[in-house]
């Protein structure tokens, strides 16, 4: 768990639930010297005063990114909201190593992201630049990135689920379903109505249905595997819990292949993974055995329906969704070990 | 609400959760004196000592059936486990009518039970007179039935949802995916590990996956429906809240149907129902708009894939997916109005 | 349940939690006319927009207080928050029999308003004939009230258990603590961070320690009881969950009293009364057991400290806390019987 | 991080959830070799079939105690139910060091174990020589001792608060009323109906008022620090969460002392800890705020009522209250730094 080097990591966006739990995992890497914290709204407070579940690390302050030195870094660690992190990124020295959890440089193509999100990228010279930080699937990429677009949380559990499955046409990736569960949390935490406690509470509802920003990030990728440009089925349901992300995906079976031979496909994708277990046969996954932990649980059923197979996907959206994993690839970026100071083991119950 | 006869009922399972909830409405039933109430491992004890809540009904005994005078009763509500259903109601007087909120007469095929329950069943010699008792599409035959089979709770929902559209040809049988979340009162008050709160809180799991008895009983009413017999994919999922069921069902249209043609059907179908509503374009549907009540919201989508409809519906699963539902059986067996003591709008939040 | 009368009601304050609730129990009570909905910052939509959980009423419209004809009322239950809430009814007819939900008219002194509620009293010379109501201590009263104003949440529950034991001398008033449980609906439904579900779920803490409102109006009650001017201990918690108020009060028993003692006279002063229960020695309370409905369950045990007892209440905050109340003084205010429109039974699991 | 040397430590009562927090924790103990996991009832089965959440330690057996080496062994950590635990603790050999999680060690007095827990004690023998484990306050004794009984979690969080006070004279000791809120793992993992998700979610009720079997471990400590014999009252609720633990004492100060006299005398005497923080005034404690983590967070305040002070103390009932206290007095008793292993930020949220 030793380094025999430091970083200096600085989080823009630290008085958010991601920023949180990136600072409750970097504060522990042994390569990390986290420096700087930035949180526009809160500049000048005690991060204490933001998060008490941090009182622990002393006296850290939030500033704002005008007082912010990017020269003293060696990388950042984003967790704005999409549509922020742009401007703020592209204004960034060009030699700092970014790695970015928000939603705006995920799709690769400036004209899909306009049509999601609802107006132009503000910096699209740095789309190419960009590696899409799945770190399982393109370690090398992201290894000899400067600027990594960590995942969405359901693009990650779905992805780790499906991607090997349709880049070895196991499965007919034209009829994908994807029926997602997530925690309250990933909503953030500026204050709306539908995240009030009274609100979801005792009670689940789908949302954005058929209208998730989601889709085209996990199209995007499939349809990269493939070759060819596909749409699928995704469709959220918020669950009244404040972490964990559910995705269970229905599948059609290429000709002559079983649910077993995508077990077996999981298992081989995924045998040097420290993170990702593929679960044996009758198993049933659940966000408990990964809540607070890196780790992500794949499951897969055969299906009564002929010809179809059901591949379940359990994760911790705040850790492997978004915090965890852009740690994860920070370790791939500046030579750790990949679970570096993402060795928690999850917290049940 | 004010009725002009009494029926005099007894409740056999009482000291389960739908059996409290039968008493929590029937109790304000203007037309049904609630004379027994049958318990075996509680017999002897006030109802009181078992489910507090219901104290304010005063001194209800619980007793074993063995003391139960049948003769006194025109009416009995069943809400025992399935198994042990099928043999009480095969020893009771011929004329009594009886309402059956377990497992044991829904399957009109004793062969099909006894694949999916383990075992024969117990009174095969009913099943031809067991009505099932899905109350906007049975109303004529519960009426005049003396045993009537109350679905299951994923039944109630998902055929309420579909159970129109595929009767009237709107979308294609054999390809449909139902993905189903329930609050944990649906596994009963009996304990197991698997429903203690520290194991289901803050998280949400699969179970049953292509094999809950819930299944062969949605194939029955939709194969019937159509005329040929069909598979379905049901997967349920465990949910941290304590009531409420909600079931996403993927469908295929046929041929020249859209997504507002289900949603028009549907209305049409429901128009005058008192309990069922549909969703207008666009809006969510959720079980904390149903809690506690008998209503069931059923909402339309187009889907992202061409050619698709998602369908959503939502219900409590104690009361309209069982004592509610009961109760509606109860008042189209008797001649009151079919919203008669089920008046009560939902608990939010 | 039938009513031979048919009184208007107007709901000013419809899209909070407490409105809401005022607007499911009056919806069924068999005498009132729900004539008039306001709510300001949503006038103009359908109710069933603010809450899809009344969907089932219909058509129903919000309206801006300045479009309301209170001429064609015969009653208004308003649901504003403190502050607001004098304001309005200060301007309304002098003959409209007014039910004010909020803070604004509970405590009799306006000086002790403006040093708690932070400015001075919009209303002063409507203090004097504002009847404070509890319903089951000042029946009489409020019988003949223009303008009532019913009790928070929290004194509610406080003085169902500790107004009679201090008017009897029972218990020493100088000596009291108050520690008391509360669901998040009792925060409202305006956004805060403080009560976003990630926020408050899986956790427990304390809040406005020292320094909640409903002290004093707890004080100011118990003080007219006994004669002379005291001061409680008062201290709140935030429990995850949407509904219910527990309240944990440790007493010194006056010379020769004993815990028994106080639950015969507890027993003795609810004798009569439809929703207030006191438990048998050793039985729990629990917010569950009345969660939904208007009642309110109390029990008394004795201390292992010599000479004290604990005196529990356990309340639904939104019902017995406010919209029931409201609709018991309702009744009490225009001659029906005092349980009229609130007899649904607890919501139980 | 790093330890030169390696403890060989084995867990008795290791499908509990105590046990499992330990082995959580444990397993990423650098000084810790996790040889043998013992749990009776699931012997031969994996511990990633008992508990899931762990697979990643992977193909770790549960044996019976029957096939124990102990003489592998340096140390057990013992995590059975009271009662089970003194009759295998009298068994071991006698060179072993034994840091036990259950009650069965806890009082000194062999008498009083058997009037609160219903039985005399199974090892009388050993009770001299057993060292109470409140790892801040006798961590000298702790760290000579062989036998430790590690302090119930309601006991660790109140004299965390209240033994300074007691010892140093600032309250009055014989008048202490302690409010304490928990979660519901401390109810462990065996099945029991009252545990059940139906029956504790939504709600908040007291249980084992003036009964709990806690009480008496507190009285013994603080009357200990004191001098002479006292009685506490000691009131637990039911909480519906998982973790957490938070007790709220409500005390009599001493003569010309005050609440600021109490945080500073806290502060002082937790100079020095790693894991226990005073809350600065006003600071509200949470139990959210030490999830997962072996921290306790302790605020004090003034209360209106003259004379009296309030005490506040949360922790994480499964890790400061007790698998990570037992790692704590594990460091300790093995001189590792006291924060080995037990460096993990709290999980917010």
């Amino acid at each position: 768990m030793t380094a025999d080097k430091t970083i200096r990591v600085g989080i823009i966006g630290a008085s958010g639930y991601t920023g949180a739990d990136v600072i409750r995992l970097a504060a522990r890497h042994p390569g990390i010297e986290l420096s700087t914290l930035v949180a526009k709204a809160h500049a000048g407070q005690a991060l204490s005063d933001v998060f008490p579940h941090l009182g622990q690390l002393g006296n850290l302050k939030l500033i704002d990114v005008a007082d912010c030195d990017f020269d003293a870094l060696d990388a950042v660690i984003c967790g704005l909201p999409h549509g922020a992190a742009h401007e703020i990124i592209a204004g960034l020295p060009k030699d700092l190593r970014v790695i970015d959890m928000s939603a705006d440089f995920r799709l690769r193509d400036a004209a899909v992201y306009a049509s999601w999100y609802g107006g132009a990228h503000g910096a699209p010279e740095l789309l190419g630049e960009a590696v899409y930080g799945l770190s399982e699937h393109y370690a090398r990429e992201i290894a000899g990135a400067r600027l990594v677009a960590c995942p969405g949380c359901y693009p990650t559990a779905t992805l780790l689920a499906l991607l090997p499955l349709a880049s070895d046409g196991l499965i007919d990736a034209t009829d994908i379903i994807i029926d997602a569960k997530s925690g309250v949390s990933g909503a953030g935490r500026s204050v709306k109505q539908g995240t009030l406690f009274a609100e979801v509470g005792e009670g689940v509802a789908p949302y954005a249905v058929a209208a998730h920003r989601h889709a085209p990030e996990i199209e995007q990728e499939l349809s990269r595997a493939i070759g060819s440009q596909i749409v699928v089925n995704f469709t959220p349901h918020l669950v009244p819990m404040s972490r964990g992300e559910l995705v269970t995906c229905y599948v059609r079976l290429a000709v002559k292949t079983s649910a077993d031979d995508l077990r077996a496909a999981l298992t081989a994708s995924y045998r040097s993974s420290p993170f990702v277990q593929v679960a044996a046969e009758g198993k049933m996954p659940a966000t408990q055995h990964v809540r607070g932990s890196n780790g992500c649980v794949i499951a897969v059923f055969a299906d009564r329906l002929p010809g179809r197979a059901i591949v379940i996907a359990a994760i911790d959206n705040l850790v492997k969704g978004s915090a965890g994993q852009a740690l994860q690839n920070f370790n791939l970026m500046f030579g750790f070990a990949e679970e570096t100071g993402l060795e928690q083991l999850p917290l049940f119950p």
